[in-house]
C-alpha cells in the first residue's frame, strides 16, 4: 500500500442497518462508483406500499461525477431500483452476464431498453472507472455469478464482499476466488466491507449441494407422488439441483409462477440452467402424466398470498388441484416476518392431504462466522465497514473483527448517509448525504409519506367516520343532513343507534357553536370532532377517524 | 373399564388449528364440563381487534347442562375469555390456587368478583360435576400449578393433558405426577387429548432450571453492570430464577410493565414466588443503587411496541435510560409473527450500548416428540385426539400415536365446533356446533364483522377519497361542491393536480347522468365512483376506496 495523505469517501445509501437496499457510493475527487442499487420491502408499518427504493439526490447532485454502478449479483435487493435511479442517473451498469440478463427483464418492463448501457463483466475482470479501477472477484451465493470487488483508488484498495458464502462445491462455476483475497491481503488492502447477514450464526453454511442430496433421497422415497418444490425464483443453482433429481429420476419439470418462468427462462438462455431436451413441460400438458413423472418447480415459498404455492394450497389455482399423496418441498426458510404466512400454507397443504417436507432441503447464501474470520484473515485490511444487516448483526461482525485483532478505532458501523471519509491516519465521519428512502405505491414514487402513513395506521385501526352537513351561507342554519357515513368501524345495519346518537351528537355541537358564536369552519369542525370523539370513547372506547365536511348554499 | 354402549360427546369451541383459544366441552346426557377458556391473540388480517373470544352460543343453548368450567393452568389463551363467558354462563369456575388468583385479577377488573363462584383444587383431588369426575393431576409448565385432567364420566375415562412438558427438576413444585398417568393407563384410558405446541420437535424440552444455571453464569460475569431481563409476566418459575440469581449474587429487584407487577404481586401472596425480605425495591429508589446492585424484571419480551421494555429500547420509559454497559436477558423466544417486534427492540438496545443476550436463556413449556411418546406410552389411550396447535402440529402428533402402534381409525383430528361422539365401538361426527368467535374492539364484542375488517384492510391499503355534493332537489344541479376530501392516498397539499382533476371527472359524471337521465341516488355515485376509481387507476396504478355523499337541499 502506498502512502498518500489522499482521501477517499464511502457513503452508504442504504443497506446499514437494514436488510435489503442495497447502495454503497465510493467517491475520490471528480469520480464516484455506485456499488448495487437494491430495493427494499415495505416495512409492516408501511401499509399500502409496494417496495422501497434509495434516496438519489445525493447522485443527482453530483451527476457529472458518477461513473458507472457495479453490481454484485443480481438479487431484488441489489438491482431492484436500477429502473428508477437509472432515470435520473443514467450511467453505464456493469455486472455478470446473469445480473445484467435480470436486469434487462426489468428494464424491458419499463421500456429503458434503448436509453440504457449495460456492460457484462466475469470474474478475474478489471474496469476502469474514472480514477477508480474496479475488479470483480468469484464468489458464492445463492445466485449464480455473484462477484465481490475489489476497488481500487489512488488512496487504496477496498474489497467489498458483496453477499457471499463460502461453497467448496457450488452447483454452477467454481469456489470463490479465496486464493486472490489472499493475493490482495498480501499487497495491502485499506478497507473490508463484508456481509453481516449471519454474523450471529456460529460454525459454517452448508454447501448449495447439500440440498441436492437431499432432494435425491426425497425424490427417490416418493416415487410414483407428484413432487412439488417451492424456492425462490432467483436461486438458480436450486432449480438446477431440482432439474438433476428429474433427470436421475426420469421426471418431467413443470415451472409456475411468473417470476420464476422469468429467472427460470432468462437462466436457460443464458446458459444457467442446464435442463436436457423435452424435459420441460408446459403447465397444460401436465395431464399426459402420472403423478410420479412430474416435478413442478413454482414460487411462494415464502407464503405470499398471491404466489403460486399459496393459490395451490388454498385451492384457487387455475390448473393445480393439490391431492392426497403430493409432496411439496420447502426449499427456502421464512424471511423474518413472513413465518405466518408460511405456516398458513403448510397448514393448508396438510389439509388436502399433501406432505410437506422443510428439514434439510435448504441452506443459506450467506457466510457464517467461520467463513467471515476466513475472509478477514486473507484480505487482512486496515479498516473494517460491516455491511448488509441490522444493527445486531453489523455490532456481531464488528465484534468479531475485533476479536480477531484489529483496532476498534478502524471498525465503522455506519448509519445509511454516513459519509466516511478514510485515508491512510483513520477514518472520519465527514458528512451526511440525503438518504430519505421513496416508498413506491403504484406509479406513484415518493407521493406517499409519513402523513398519508399514519392516516392509513388509523384508519385501519378503527375505520372513519364522515360528518356531511349542509348550512345556509353566513349562517349555520341546517338546510341538509347531519348524514353520517361510516366505514371499517361497525356494521351499520346492526348499529343505526349509534349512529342516530353519533348525528345528535353532532347538532348538539353546532347549536353550541351558533349559540357561543364560534366562527371559522376549522373551529366548527374540530368542535364537531372533539365531541363526536369522546361520545365514542365514552360509549365504545374506540377512537375512529372523525371527518366533518361542511357545505354551504345561498 | 367397564363396557358400555354409552356416548360421550367431545366438542371443541376452540384451540383446534389455531394457537389460542382453548376451550373444549365435554357432555354425557344432562351434563356438560367445559375445560379452559382462554382467549386468541387477533391475526394479522384483523385489523384493530384487541382480542378474540370464542362463541358462547352452544353453551347457552344448553345452559342447564353446564355444571362447571375446569381449568388447566392459568395463561391467558386458557383462562383470559372467562370475563366475557361467566356473563353469558354463570357456573362455578375450578383451578389451581394461581390460575384462581390470576382470573380474579380479571374478574376484579370486570367488577365481576361478587357474582361468580371460583374454586381451588391441588393436584390429586377429584371433583364431582354431574355425572362427571374431574381429577387434577399434577404436570409441568411454563407456569406453576399446570394441572391435567382425567375425566370421568359412565363411557370412560378421558385423560387431557392441559398444556404440559415432563420436567423432573421443576422450580416451583415437583414432576409431573408420571404414576398418576401409568396407574391410569392400566386401569384403561377411552381417550386422550394431548398438547400438540412441540410436535414438529425432535427430542426433550429442556427443564426450567437450566436456564437458571444460564443466570447464574450471566450474573457472575457480569458484575458491576445493571441486569435487565425480560420474560413472560406469566412465567413466575422464571422470575423466581431471577430471585435466586440476584440474591445469589447481592442484586436488589425492580419489577416493571402493569402486568408483570400484577402477576408477581399475586404469585407473591400465594406463596408461588419467594423473595427475600428486603429485596424487592422500587423503581423511583433506582437511584439509591450502583448499577452492579440492581436487575430489572420486565415485559416486553415478544417486543410488544407499548410494553416497558420497548420503551426503554425506544428511549421513552419514564424512568430507565438504558446505557452503555447494560445488559439485557431475553428469557423468551419469539412467537411466531412477533420475530421482526423483537429483531427491533434488539437492534434499539444495542444502539443504545447495551450487551443483549438471547442464547440459553429461554426453554420451552411444551413437550417434545420424545415426551410425548411417554405420555401415550403411560396412558395407552383406546383413542387420540391431538389439541393445542395449527393443522400441521396436530397432524404430526397424529402420526406419532399411529407410529406408536394406534389404529389410525381411533384418531381424531377435529375441527373447532366438530361434536364428536364417542363410545366403545368407535367415535363419529354427529353434528357441528356454532364457534364463531367473536372478535373484541374496544367495548364491543362481536360488532366488527368481516364486512368492517375488510374495509379496515382496503383503507390501510390505499386510504380514501370523500366526494361530497350537494344538489337541488328532484335535479342534479350542483348547488355546492363537489368537494374531494381525502386520507391516506396522497399528500393533499403536493397534490392538487389530483385533486382538480378528480373534481372535473366527478363534474362529469354528474352531467352525464342529467344528460342520460339516470336517476336514483345509488346509481349516480355508483357513476361517480366508477368514473373516479378508473381514472385514478389508469393515472398512478391505485385503488382508493371512493366515498360520494349527495346532499339535496331545496
Amino acid at each position: 500500500m502506498k502512502k498518500t495523505n489522499e482521501k477517499l469517501k464511502i457513503i452508504p445509501l442504504g443497506g446499514m442497518n437494514q436488510v435489503g437496499m442495497n447502495i454503497t457510493l465510493f467517491e475520490y475527487k471528480d469520480d464516484i462508483v455506485v456499488v448495487d442499487c437494491g430495493i427494499a420491502f415495505p416495512e409492516d408499518e408501511m401499509l399500502g406500499i409496494d417496495l422501497v427504493i434509495p434516496d438519489a439526490t445525493y447522485l443527482k447532485n453530483n451527476l457529472k461525477k458518477v461513473k458507472g454502478i457495479v453490481l454484485t449479483h443480481g438479487h431484488e435487493d441489489h438491482i431492484g431500483a436500477l429502473p428508477y435511479i437509472l432515470k435520473e442517473v443514467n450511467v453505464p451498469v456493469y455486472g455478470s452476464r446473469l445480473a445484467i440478463g435480470l436486469v434487462e427483464n426489468k428494464l424491458k418492463e419499463h421500456g429503458m431498453m434503448g436509453d440504457t448501457t449495460r456492460k457484462k463483466v466475469s470474474a478475474g475482470q478489471k474496469v476502469k472507472l474514472g480514477k477508480f479501477t474496479v475488479e470483480f472477484i468469484r464468489t458464492n451465493h445463492s445466485i449464480a455469478d455473484a462477484l465481490a470487488l475489489a476497488i481500487t483508488s489512488p488512496v487504496g484498495t477496498i474489497v467489498h464482499s458483496g453477499d457471499f458464502k463460502v461453497d467448496y462445491t457450488p452447483i454452477y462455476g467454481k469456489a470463490i476466488d479465496l486464493s486472490r483475497f489472499a493475493e490482495l491481503g498480501r499487497q495491502g488492502v485499506l478497507a473490508l466491507m463484508a456481509d453481516s447477514t449471519n454474523a450471529e450464526r456460529k460454525g459454517y453454511t452448508m454447501s448449495e449441494s447439500s440440498v441436492g442430496k437431499s432432494f435425491d433421497v426425497i425424490f427417490e422415497e416418493n416415487k410414483g407422488r407428484r413432487l412439488i418444490v417451492a424456492t425462490f425464483a432467483s436461486n438458480v443453482d436450486r432449480v438446477q439441483q431440482v432439474v438433476n433429481a428429474a433427470k436421475h429420476h426420469r421426471r418431467k419439470v413443470i415451472v409456475q409462477g411468473r417470476s420464476m418462468v422469468n429467472v427460470v427462462t432468462t437462466a436457460m438462455e443464458l446458459g444457467y440452467i442446464k435442463m436436457p431436451k423435452n424435459m420441460l413441460t408446459e403447465i397444460n400438458d401436465i395431464g399426459k402424466y402420472k403423478d410420479g413423472q412430474i416435478v413442478l418447480v413454482t414460487t411462494g415459498s415464502q407464503g405470499e398470498p398471491m404466489a403460486a404455492l399459496s393459490r395451490m394450497a388454498a385451492g384457487t389455482h387455475r390448473n393445480i388441484q393439490i391431492q392426497d399423496g403430493d409432496v411439496v418441498i420447502l426449499s427456502s426458510k421464512p424471511i423474518p416476518g413472513n413465518e405466518k404466512y408460511v405456516s398458513k400454507v403448510i397448514n393448508d397443504l396438510y389439509r388436502r392431504g399433501a406432505e410437506v417436507i422443510y428439514e434439510d432441503t435448504h441452506v443459506s447464501g450467506h457466510a457464517c462466522e467461520e467463513e467471515l474470520k476466513l475472509l478477514h484473515t486473507l484480505v487482512k485490511p486496515k479498516y473494517f465497514i460491516p455491511v448488509h444487516g441490522e444493527y445486531r448483526h453489523l455490532k456481531k461482525h464488528a465484534e468479531l473483527a475485533a476479536h480477531l485483532g484489529l483496532d476498534k478505532k478502524n471498525i465503522f458501523i455506519l448509519e445509511n448517509g454516513d459519509v466516511l471519509e478514510l485515508g491512510e491516519n483513520g477514518g472520519d465521519m465527514v458528512d451526511s448525504a440525503p438518504c430519505q428512502p421513496l416508498l413506491v405505491d403504484g406509479l406513484g414514487v415518493g407521493d406517499v409519506g409519513n402523513i398519508v402513513l399514519r392516516d392509513r395506521q388509523k384508519l385501519s385501526q378503527d375505520g372513519l367516520i364522515i360528518v356531511v352537513v349542509t348550512i345556509r351561507k353566513g349562517t349555520l342554519e341546517i338546510v341538509a343532513g347531519p348524514d353520517i357515513v361510516s366505514r371499517g368501524f361497525v356494521y351499520v345495519r346492526e348499529s343505526s343507534d349509534i349512529m342516530d346518537e353519533a348525528r345528535n351528537v353532532v347538532v348538539k355541537s353546532l347549536k353550541r357553536c351558533k349559540n357561543s358564536n364560534i366562527r371559522g369552519w376549522s373551529k366548527i369542525k374540530n368542535e364537531m370532532r372533539q365531541d363526536l370523539r369522546e361520545h365514542l370513547w365514552q360509549q365504545m372506547k374506540r377512537n375512529p377517524m372523525i371527518l366533518p365536511v361542511i357545505m354551504e348554499v345561498n
